[in-house]
């Protein structure tokens, strides 16, 4: 099934890159029946993501280019590791290459930046989620990214579910008239959450029958208190300046979600390359 | 003057957090009618970048916002500093809040994170310079970034030098056919640089009169050994795995250029917010 | 706050009725300053949707034009009602008009069909939905205009909720392994919605834990039966062949949910006119 | 040939109903390398139309998809004709399923309900047209299902003919200024079409020598007095709230064309479907 | 009225021009807020087309700047005539300055042209009329500057008429059942134009009742014959390697329209220029 | 390698020419089933550019179609050359006739026009270049045509380099100043040219280093003195109304570059047509 949307994106990054005039140098330099093959390469220990959309990248550019994965989205690597490999016209494979790897490198350190958040909660019951902190026009791969790395997907916009945050509380002048907003707007399909800053508006939204609560930087003990008090009567989100050094104990809390906007805004890109052989 | 480009973007991103049916939870609560004041402002040190974007963020969404500017992109800041001032209809205030700090969060990483390159290099006579590898659909904005940190601009894209690299000198059969080939194509306004491994290829690129010459992961010691092979007869740029730890002593090697990927792949985000005022 | 998508759709609508050569008729006739006022008028009884539309391509064609408006969207006027007035050129006027009307008189429509369907069955439980059967292209406006008329809005898209139909349930081998799929794959938002034929599926998905189920064809007394079986776990929606002749009876059996693809794949556009004045 | 504007309507509708995630349902159950063969059915006696837009909405989404046609766009079918059927992975025949049955639904219906029109004049010399209260996006698309039926088009939009309608008789100040008017700036390709409400309207229109004159809301006697007034010396349109139980009277007093806005704006959908065999 | 097609045009063009980084040369020189006023001067004799288009291109990409009309498409001037003033931002003067020009100096090049086919023919019947090989992307600017010159549009594309060639002909196996198929698909606003060779071809065509025909590359003297042969049963139109030479003895034969295709096709751009004041 | 932006051109050209309604001569004459052939041929001497995306716009519109080139852009062939064959329906044919011989006889135009100039200089040191006088819309075709006629290319856009005119050297007091402002701002890729009115001016700028002079409207003694003054400090560009008459007595005055506007701006299309066999 062609991504419509992934086209559109890989075709806009890869004229953001040839400008007006091309790729100068290739077409200067490599003749246009030089045929080649390479192979792209994970230089350090990864989780893969975007390996789909970089080997698209190619084929969209040309069709003729032929693309054999050795490895799939989701997979985690070690150094070294042939991802897959590129044949087809020499121009080709040096003109996507940047693009390719651009994509790639960002969407591989997003996943492997979950996944190391995952392994640190191994064992507990929550669970990693993504929230709406992405790179502006990549937020469906990098939150597919992010379910590579063995993560959840929170929101994939604002009109999805309903969020109900402190402002909005502020403005609806309590979390249960928020609530009762909300509702009254919100179709059968939309669950709603709220934000809650204290263990008092915790019992608010539970009174409120929320869907699910986020707990905004909520001590550890807090959270075990809000956990106990919670039960299964909704689910519960810690959220708030989580790191791989603070997770686990706030997974062993016993909440069920744990938002990592660093997943998405702060991973560093993976290191990937791609070598032509001749 | 309108930047159509900016808008484009910009208007891409809010529609990628909007979606069909619009922010369900703002929508909800928030009267139609309801006017507020935010303040942008910066939650750590930070050099700011996308400031304008972000501003015009709002005023894209509904022209009947203003937007007052408290510092300007290129100005370094503390934590705690108001950036910027946004008032108007509520609704959009909460509406276009996580795509303007998206982009503005961003734009300041990069920044900032050029800045502290920049700083560590202070009284040596290199210009740090940026990549290709940046973020998909955002090059124009991270380049822009990368000159409010101080730093300035490499290719922005294939067709606007030409930048010869090792696959090129493989498939032209050396430097020197490499560079007449690129010679031969090239306009009188388009510069040549090569990529070299070795002081030998340098001396081969030396002789065939490149403009700029990329040493790839030389050694501090065989970058001195080129400048002074060099002398004024090319410009020299050192790259490959440049870290804040190891730049100043590259750039007192005296090259003219270090480039460093990871000012545009890898900066974490800024820690920026919008703190609405009743 | 500017609708994106509304001015995207409104241009494109506009420049398929201008072509490539514009209003000939007007441009031949009309003075380019002669101005004019107009009047929007309901020539039928009718709950209005669209409103702010269609006074939205008047000015987005011409943004010297002003429109005043006398109803909202939502609300149910007789027949005469004069639902808005337009003044600015006259050549803008005419060139409008039918665009304006095209999509005013749809809107209208389905937001009238869908006010009958809601005033059938004032007084019970049962909530009007509607269906993803729209109009290419328009799903967000006809989704808005269910509201007007006093419905609810089922799925935007494949993408917002889960709705495990027939052929879904054959390929996974039953309705228990159908969902159990679902939940492994969804997000902690995504609610399960389960299509079933029988009082048997009905068990069988209210054993699965659906959130909500639609059930198909039901006869007024199976729906009667399945209501007392379901109690409060799970959303009941009664789906097939709803007509305002059979809608009440459904009503009364005390289902949660009534959906009807006539609302906007059959309702007849409303007759809306624009009369203007010397 | 590719129709361009076709594709990009089928990929914007498909988009539409796709979201940003895609088809959560399919994609969670049903595995990817299934396949599948689906038809598509005519669950009510109908005249076709959409059914070559339909088909290319699956092959548009997945190339590797098959289409059987076994009826075409214009032919009139019984309950239960299977009109085609369409093979290939299973995921792309569920997920395109409503795309495609919401475009071949809606066309179908317009060409049914002009078919009846023009069933219900058959042995008149009159001949059944439609207007520009098109769906809005669809113009194309419905004139083509108008033709379909057997119907002939009007205006595909404000440029392609001149049509002076009252508004523009009274700005020009009379019939005959307007005309003179319009054939002083149109080009020799262009057709002038009056409306005229009175006979004696009619007699200035003819005077002016207009190509056509229609005939708004004249009783059938007025049209039969129209009509052997004019005699060869224009076409004669009659229009305004023809409805099927009008049309013949209307067809019998012997004008050439009848003009039917009720073919576009307000034609049910037919009822089609997509059934899936294993 | 906003013309959508002309600012997408013009926006498309100036971004042409922009290419990624904007004015480098401008940006780095011209204060931000320089303010200054420029002439759009005429610099040889011309007869002005997009002189709107020109004055938008500034406006559009800055809304703050204005512009003062000396003068109107369709004006014919003498050298040195000021067709405009422009004031504001000195930088987007500046930035905008090609683009403008481009656009104005192509049209005037038409309309300059197209006037002096029409001048040499003056006070004979026929008309000036231009064909479709027009520049791509400016057909409907080009043939509104053919307008502004004196002459009339010939058709706007493939779908405003019916033109029947010689390959046409060939394929339907004469002129007879080629103007039957295109009457039986023709709507009743349609014209049927067909192209003839020869004199007895002329008279097929007029048997068969085209409303226009098409005389190509006929000798003055067989125009002639032609015009006596159709009296006022037809249009007639020359076509084919019409020049400045010969125009004037075509039109006195008697023809109604002879199509220039030199008009759009190699009309040099008329020289224009953009005059700073400090 | 697909083109991307020349695939969106030719598409968007093909889209003006079909309106909404598609060829309705061809559509109603030519049976769907028909095969032909056609030839491309030159109809004058000229040198061929455009060639490879005339071909591309047959196969573009309809994927069937196979194109047979017989000859290349950079070719100069004598009238009567077939330049290529298209075969597949006849409908294609017919219906990207028109478009793709616009394209292809504006682009041979320019080529051929660029061949004139560089054969008059033939066996000086010059170099004819292009400027930013081009089609709107058509920038990198031309470009290539002039390249095709054996020219080099000047600026793509206003970010590929620094060319600063009189307005700049008046608004930055002079041109040191404004050469200062220029390499403050440029990055280490980007070159700087200057536009001098006199040799004094030539003076300066060589005292502040520019990279390329552009002397406007210099006599040819005047270059002759620039030249000898200049050596090998910089290049050197005449300009400024350069025709075939002049052109070669300024290369000989040892000028590196001639650059000449009306090789975009006013070189009329080549004649070339589509030969359709049966």
């Amino acid at each position: 099934m062609i991504d419509f949307a992934l086209d559109e994106f890989l075709e806009a990054t890869l004229r953001e890159d040839l400008g007006r005039a091309g790729d100068l140098t290739t077409n200067a330099i490599v003749p246009s029946d030089r045929i080649a093959t390479a192979a792209i390469v994970a230089r350090s220990a990864l989780t893969v993501s975007g390996l789909a959309a970089a080997g698209r990248t190619f084929v969209l550019l040309d069709p003729t280019v032929t693309v054999d994965f050795r490895a799939h989205d989701g997979d985690t690597v070690a150094a070294g590791t042939v991802l897959a490999t590129v044949s087809g016209s020499a121009r080709t494979l040096l003109t996507a290459e940047r693009t390719a790897l651009n994509v790639l490198g960002r969407l591989c350190g997003v996943a492997t930046a979950t996944h190391r958040y995952v392994d640190a909660i191994a064992g507990t019951s929550a669970t990693i989620v993504d929230t709406r902190k992405t790179t502006p026009g990549m937020r469906a791969l990098e939150k597919a990214a992010v379910r590579h790395g063995g993560g959840k997907n929170h929101r994939f916009g604002l009109d999805d579910a309903i969020l109900i945050k402190d402002n909005h509380v502020a403005i609806a002048g309590g979390i249960a008239p928020a609530i009762a907003a909300a509702r009254a707007h919100a179709g059968h399909l939309v669950k709603i959450e709220i934000e809650v800053d204290t263990l008092a508006q915790l019992d608010e939204a539970l009174a409120a029958r929320a869907d699910i609560i986020l707990l905004d930087n909520f001590a550890p003990s807090d959270l075990a208190t809000a956990v106990a008090r919670t039960g299964s009567a909704a689910l519960l989100e810690a959220s708030g300046g989580v790191t791989l050094a603070t997770v686990r104990a706030i997974a062993e809390t016993g909440v069920d979600l744990i938002s990592v906007g660093a997943l998405t805004h702060s991973a560093p890109s993976a290191d990937v390359a791609l070598d032509i052989a001749d």
